[in-house]
């Protein structure tokens, strides 16, 4: 474990009753794990904080009655209850900052039912996006939403994620149409329906999703499904600076190209891949992208959008079009997280998630390029850019206060900036622990007292994943 | 005024103290109104309920403070608030059955800003759809939700409204970004950014799109904007029957074709536009259908869809790729309604709107229109069928008790057979007063229970449009 870091958060743990932990062993033997190992496991995530001490129990659910139960005696002792999936949340989610248990969901992992004709699945919580896709290839049918991550579909829900092919797809927000829930009081209730649309009622769905843990535990969840593509192509184009590409996508937003993927890695990353892959892409700003449609359309978008990154100054059209060829590519843009984080060994990323609208996507980016690049941090830059989505991930020694701080001020900054164009701290990662603190700034006094009125009333004892999101 | 007609909801009219009403033309002088024929105009919608009586007063608000400055004095004496924009919701959401006062918003009708690079527009919620697109015409923008009505933006996001292209650009759900919204306590709260997407805390927006003023006043909406495609053209399809064109429309759904509008209009309804319109369309049931793309995208998925309806028995495609032919064409479509009330002089609609999820369709709406049929009721059939939606309107004379009692029976039939198909009860007309009865059976009480807590929590002295959407 490394040494601590400066944690920008809060760690105070509630008592865990011996009672409740012999009460969960009892209703669940074997399911219920207080070996420190299998605690330590589930009391981090990717983020870059490992200082918690890990939750008091990890109880291993196997369907939702198993959640409810947990919720149930959790409630009883007024304990809290932290859910997780594959624990590759990016925010400290999943840290036992006030103490309970944790209740692991990825044993629930079977699809439990694929209606293709209504380009719909329900899944369990614990399916990841990768097992879905395998699991309902012979539909014909696939579920974009793609964090890069193999997350779980759970976890994906409760942070509202998105990735590479939102700009397309939408994000989680958009494509989970019902949910199953395990409420505080460990009541298990049901949001939405399988129609496409409805207006019975408030949206529990969408407040469900990206609650991140703190209103419930979801147990199922109903996604959309869309045709695969009749044709696909993916392509690589170079260019001379991040200006230009960022440029290039913005105007293809403006101009309506549907385009599935546009996505933004910078040189040094490119350096990075390269290395890690055994890659030989050009070491200079790059977009990936990727196109869908039939084969005229998916040839039409490819032309237009190759019309716009000639104007600003694209070079090297690579195309891959053999499934084999894009899955190197995505592979490569997908491993640009383990890429940078082996290029400085020991190191932990500290990861920025700002989205703004589009037309301040330059602006933004290039004003925080040079702010870190003048402080010497190594960084890598990958970015979801045609939603205005992109993250640093600034590479620091964890036993260095120094690096954290630079990486915390340069976090900072960005934010602020962000908020400033009309954007957002967050645009798929969630609050977590780590982006708490800026809630206040994006949304507002008024809103965040909204936020915390209906999680008091939903969890008056705050046992739902507590201390994550605000503070109460 | 008609004469009663069996209400299915509850009138209890809170006291509106003398104290309340002076305070409100103290503050807003002549933009305060207690004059009958302005009450009773904002005391009914399009709703075939007429009986209830007007709110005390109405308050005609130029700005956000106004409206603030209404909801805290209302809040003051804890009297009922009822947001009106144009008048045009469908299901008694404008009512005052618990009394109150009135805020008609239908001034606030400025566009605050269009980002016409960001494809977004930030506008006033007395703005019309029709206005708002006449406004943004010299950018190539367009905002698609199309309910039929000219209604307001500020209900439409009460409503969570959608209508003719949801089944391509989704409905207000996925396209409101962001709200001002005046609270309960009369605060002005911001939800949501300019961003695409964000995972910043919950969902307020979401909350609030669909909560039919329950939980606040919309007071500011961000809209996103679509580049206006570069090729439309738009097509009627007649078929031997209605399962014909049902079971097109759901073979172009399951194929993935990117239509941008496909309704159905059953043979009855032809026959009333026919008349009402003085157009010669053929009397049999057809689709309306729209295409958007670039020209050979759109050409592409026109002869996609024209093999499709063949397959089903589909003749005499027409073809109308003008500007003048389409708008005569969605006027038809549009007028659907007034045709149908002008088809029974006196009548009014009791209407239906039910969304199942796509394969069902067929099921749900052929042994619904088997039932109608059985009853000898005269009404109109039109439907949003690509996303599964579709409406009767079931032509009652609000003075026959014995028609208003069998429809709502046809009504209630129709509405548990889309339940049991997995569908919802309301699309997007919303709950108001005539669908509240059934949310219980379509959400649960778990789920409902969780609306309540909300409401209650956000709403402690049910002031905000109280007795709609489930009771208190």
């Amino acid at each position: 474990m490394n040494a601590p870091t400066t944690a920008p958060f809060h760690v105070a743990q509630r008592d865990v009753p011996q009672a409740l932990i012999q009460a969960l062993q009892q209703r669940f033997g074997n399911n219920c794990s207080t070996a420190l190992v299998i605690r330590e496991q589930h009391g981090r995530d990717e983020s870059a904080f490992t200082t918690v001490p890990p939750p008091a129990a990890v109880v291993f659910a196997e369907k939702t009655q198993d959640v409810a139960d947990a919720v149930a005696l959790a409630a009883q002792y007024q304990v809290p209850v932290i859910p997780f999936g594959v624990g590759s949340s990016l925010e400290g989610h999943l840290l036992a900052v006030q103490g309970g248990i944790s209740i692991d969901v990825s044993r629930m992992n079977r699809i439990l039912s694929i209606n293709a004709d209504d380009l719909t699945v329900t899944v369990q919580p614990g399916v990841t996006r990768k097992q879905l896709n395998e699991e309902i290839k012979s539909t014909g049918l696939f579920f974009p939403i793609d964090p890069g991550a193999d997350a779980s579909i759970g976890g994906m829900s409760a942070t509202r994620a998105s990735g590479t092919n939102a700009v397309r797809y939408g994000t989680m927000r958009e494509n989970v149409l019902a949910l199953e829930v395990v409420t505080a009081s460990g009541e298990v209730i049901r949001t939405g329906t399988r129609a496409k649309k409805s207006s019975a009622g408030y949206d529990l769905t969408r407040l469900m999703v990206g609650s991140e843990g703190t209103l419930g535990v979801i147990t199922e969840i109903t996604l959309k499904l869309y045709p695969l593509p009749e044709a696909v192509s993916a392509a690589i184009c170079s260019f001379p600076s991040i200006e230009a590409a960022v440029r290039t996508t913005i105007a293809i937003i403006q101009m309506g190209v549907p385009i599935a993927r546009v996505e933004l890695i910078d040189s040094n990353t490119v350096r990075m891949v390269n290395a890690y892959a055994k890659l030989g892409l050009t070491e200079s700003p790059m977009l990936l992208m990727e196109f869908h449609g039939s084969p005229a359309g998916v040839k039409e978008q490819a032309e237009t959008v190759q019309d716009i990154a000639t104007e600003f100054g694209g070079q090297s059209f690579e195309w891959a079009t053999t499934p084999e060829e894009r899955t190197r590519l995505w592979t490569a843009r997908h491993n640009a997280y383990f890429a940078a984080i082996q290029s400085k060994p020991g190191c932990r990323a500290i990861s920025t998630d700002t989205c703004v609208p589009i037309s301040r996507l330059a602006d933004c980016l290039l004003d925080s390029v040079a702010e870190a690049d003048a402080t010497g941090l190594p960084y890598f830059l990958v970015g979801h850019v045609g939603d205005g989505n992109f993250h640093f991930g600034y590479l620091i020694d964890p036993n260095n206060s120094t690096e954290f701080a630079t990486a915390e001020m340069l976090n900072h900054q960005l934010v602020a900036r962000a908020l400033s164009l009309g954007g957002t701290c967050t645009g798929e990662h969630g609050m977590g622990l780590h982006k708490m603190g800026f809630l206040l700034d994006e949304a507002g006094a008024g809103a965040v007292q909204m936020m915390r009125t209906i999680k008091q009333a939903l969890d008056p004892h705050n046992i739902m994943n507590p201390g994550k999101i605000f503070s109460l």
